[in-house]
């Protein structure tokens, strides 16, 4: 088992900040597939000091595009993290309190292995003979960063989007190994409507012949056109239509009149091209098929024979779920299904439903009313605990 | 000006049933963007006969993807045709009563004009060569249309979607020639997420590489992939969540588990990938392209320094305005702007909303309430208008 700070990117080719642990080389990752994987490599980030007791510990779990940097100098984009208004000395997740730690999911392409990474067994990368993985996986994969952390017990796990089904997961699987669970815009399985969008992002992907059967790499190139149309796509889920209709309108792009013609006339459709063009350089194809496909995959009640409360019988968590108003990926019936399950096996939970036309992508963006409450609950369950932090 | 009943289709390159018309060779059509079209062909089908004072025609204009082909057997599909539900002897645009019309859009492919047509210039297809068309020069040279046919004053111009746009311009543009106009599902301009969602379809076709620049009929080729992938994304927006989830919701496409790759497992895959690849059979890339971007180019209050109500000025039209609670692309809010504005002019308007889970696409499908509206309106008007119908 090695743990180094710098090792290439498989995106940036760059160095990558940060640490990189290599698990599982002794007792493998049983994956839900069944396929065995290790050792594997975990790429994480921290922030802040564990305590002597090792009781200050939070997790953050990115969404799907995220990755381990929601705080400082963004690598590859040179931009802030991801979650800058909220991880930081002296903000809601208190780097001068808490020992924040953030890891890139199994499957991902910032670092920890997925589809980029080489397949030790045939040194080429892995490409579509990586296994396919569940959100279960890559919370086996942080469970086993958080034992080789050596640290007994999370103060909190925490995350919005793909990261409230990491969130939901732990709570599930690892409910004493959390004091408290955030899952913030998300849902306990992956709706049909959901489903059918990520599979019209893979289909983008996988009809650019520059995706060569997933052996881009090998072959010296990448899917940018069809990455950059799943992008574009998914963008727009990410928004609500209030909020694209305050940000844009039917404006035009630096022009008096229409152009007549396929230039990206309106406002909207360069903002469009501009997310999709920028995604691409810091994005790998494949890892967006590995992480959709776990992302529909889930659905927390299917394991315990359709019905949600048994997946948190007899859980000590305190729960605070949060939903969006806006949010119409992850609608609030969705965290709203989440919490009535959480009542019926008594389990302290708050439920927020932040009044925003900000839509799904609100959890990254500046709602005070979010950052207030999670405050309050981060408060409350250090005094619950009765955790000298 | 010649009056054909058969001509190759450039989809099917098989014979059109139904009427082409070549007209604009002395007067061609002056189009919004300035360019001059002409002869160009109009494709159309009509239903029943027109009575002797010719005051017996519904016009029936068509969504994006629709065609002259709202009943009968559709030339490609073998099928029915898309409003069939609506349109025969006794249903509710009755044949027996009514001489019905049907035109296939400017644009279009499927033997009107559009971008695939042969450019008398150069004897080769338009392609991009096309000039970019707006839903006021599809009606400009339907208006042309009416005409020919030699129809001073339309009973009933009716249509759902981009069809509603067209109904909105007909009694805006040419309030005279109508006695009544039923925008179905419609809105007066195309909101920021709608320009949003066409431009993902647009560029996932101009990514295909076998789209050749809009050039690929010269080049023996379709972008079949990118058109699938523009399709698939469209047709989420046209059905609801509800409607998603009860038709399909996470269920298995006959498997008992999922395979843990990335075949369709579920069946809202399936289905989406059904409607991709059929699509693409009957319908050309480039007309999406041209469509599309009419529609985006609709925003009936700009004509009128924004002010809607000055496009139905004095109106004569009765009008019968109509919504689906749960279509999430053209909103009831949309349709309510439409009757504020014409309250505001003093219209006669009736506007329903319909209560259902079907989505967008409920103007093509079995709802009751629906018929049971336009029949009384159509009855009121017949009444209204003193014509002996």
């Amino acid at each position: 088992m090695t743990d180094s700070t710098v090792t290439l990117n498989p995106i940036a080719n760059g160095e990558l900040p940060g640490h990189q642990v290599e698990l599982g080389g002794d007792a493998p990752l049983c994956l839900d597939s069944g396929a065995i994987l290790g050792p594997y490599t975990i790429a994480y980030q921290t922030f802040g000091t564990l305590n002597a007791d090792k009781s200050n510990a939070i997790l953050i779990c990115h969404a799907l595009t995220g990755d381990q940097f929601p705080a400082g100098q963004h690598p590859i984009t040179g931009k802030g993290g991801w979650w800058e208004l909220m991880v930081g000395p002296g903000k809601v997740i208190d780097t001068d309190r808490f020992f924040v730690i953030s890891t890139n999911v199994l499957g991902g392409c910032m670092g920890t292995t997925g589809p980029s990474s080489i397949d030790p067994k045939t040194d080429k990368p892995y490409g579509l003979d990586f296994p396919v993985i569940t959100i279960g996986d890559m919370v086996r994969a942080q469970a086993m960063l958080i034992d080789h952390l050596d640290i007994e017990k999370l103060f909190c796990v925490i995350g919005g989007s793909m990261g409230a089904m990491q969130v939901l997961e732990w709570a599930s699987k690892y409910g004493d190994r959390l004091y408290a669970a955030v899952p913030i815009a998300g849902a306990p399985r992956h709706s049909a409507q959901n489903i059918a969008f990520h599979e019209v992002g893979r289909q983008a992907i996988m009809a650019d012949p520059d995706w060569c059967q997933g052996n881009y790499i090998l072959e010296g190139k990448r899917p940018r056109r069809g990455l950059a149309v799943a992008r574009m796509e998914a963008h727009i889920t990410y928004l609500s239509e209030p909020a694209l209709h305050r940000k844009f309108g039917r404006r035009l792009q630096e022009r008096e009149q229409v152009t007549y013609g396929f230039d990206a006339d309106f406002e909207v459709e360069s903002y469009l091209r501009h997310q999709g063009s920028t995604f691409v350089e810091r994005f790998d194809a494949n890892s967006y098929l590995y992480i959709t496909r776990a992302m529909d995959y889930f659905d927390l009640a299917a394991e315990h024979d359709g019905i949600l409360a048994h997946a948190f019988r007899d859980t000590k968590v305190r729960f605070c779920v949060v939903s969006f108003s806006s949010d119409w990926l992850y609608p609030t019936v969705e965290s709203r299904t989440v919490v009535h399950a959480l009542n019926a096996v008594a389990a302290n939970v708050s439920f927020l439903e932040v009044q925003t036309d900000k839509g799904h992508d609100a959890f990254l963006l500046d709602e005070p009313v979010l950052h207030e409450t999670l405050s309050g609950f981060i408060e409350g369950t250090v005094r619950h605990s009765g955790l000298a932090l």
